[in-house]
């Protein structure tokens, strides 16, 4: 998605070679007209799969998801990373381990919003070493659902996730898709074109 | 707002007289049309205030402000609960005292995007005793920024929140405002035109 990339380039911030900071239009501040065509260009890839609801993690999965959401007509789902007083029982929970923030969280989503005649496709902000990802796919799962495949904003297509998940047969589908951060250089691997 | 006190009707989980679970279109699942109807009244409301950055917290407060953001063509921030690896210096903090979950956080936003020539809106989901709202407000003073006012989707008027930050002469305007959810039946306070 060439708007994107045209995003990161100018306002992304490369810390090392694995670390991209996009705090200025995804992960802290937003930019909601981005979001708007993010969400239009998952739309386009995976408008013919009759998805009936929208999974994703807290927080910055939810802006995509929302308008995507908005695009398809269905509800956003977003996984919590801690349990809720109000929200006690009745979950499916996967664990997930952060490489950033070098921490493990219980993720959850309440069996009353994943249905096993769902069709659900899974949206998030990043994917690098998957883990995040595949505790998403591990809640489709216990749901029982359909999982139309996972959609993400910026892959870093130097890590492992990517091709772990698509080893599995999952449908990825990533907007941009980083093949180097050397020498504070972003590089994107050529846009495939979706058949 | 009437589709929105509708869907509190008819979605809505009285847990006792002080909880509301709103968890199927607004807390943990997302009901994208409703936040898009939800986004053009908070601009109705607050469109002549010529709004530059809008406020929110992570995470149930995104996806009300990001199509607020899409409508007013302006950037949303959310404060973070906790600091991230990626972000460490250059914050403003608040502590901010969670009655539902007991808990205090400290909540924070990069001092590169809320600036003092801007005019911030605040918006968040729940208004009850205003310690999120004030945590916020005390962000947007620490920038030195201007403050529109604070737009709420559900308030709970019994609690105190609202008139405290009303008697500070902030301008809260409250999509639902419940009186009373007494005997698991929630009521609302009578619409009062926008002058």
């Amino acid at each position: 998605m060439k708007q994107l990339q045209e995003k990161i380039l100018t306002d992304g911030k490369v810390l090392s070679e694995s670390v991209l900071k996009v705090d200025s239009f995804l992960n802290h501040q937003i930019d909601p007209s981005l979001m708007h065509e993010i969400g239009d260009e998952f739309a386009a890839r995976f408008g013919n799969e009759a998805i009936t609801k929208i999974l994703t993690i807290e927080s910055s999965g939810i802006a995509p998801a929302v308008m995507l959401g908005l695009n398809l007509g269905v509800p956003v789902v977003f996984a919590r990373k801690r349990k809720s007083l109000t929200l006690v029982d009745q979950l499916y929970t996967a664990s997930v381990h952060s490489f950033t923030k070098n921490e493990t969280n219980e993720i959850s989503v309440s069996k009353d919003f994943i249905k096993s005649d769902d069709v659900v496709l899974i949206i998030d902000d990043f994917l690098a070493n998957g883990q995040a990802a595949l505790g998403l796919v591990d809640i489709v799962e216990q749901a029982d659902a359909a999982l139309a495949g996972i959609g993400i904003v910026i892959e870093k297509g130097f890590q492992t996730g990517g091709s772990m998940i698509r080893n599995r047969g999952i449908r990825v589908e990533s907007l941009a898709i980083i093949s180097s951060m050397a020498n504070g250089k972003v590089e994107f691997h050529q846009e495939v074109p979706s058949v």
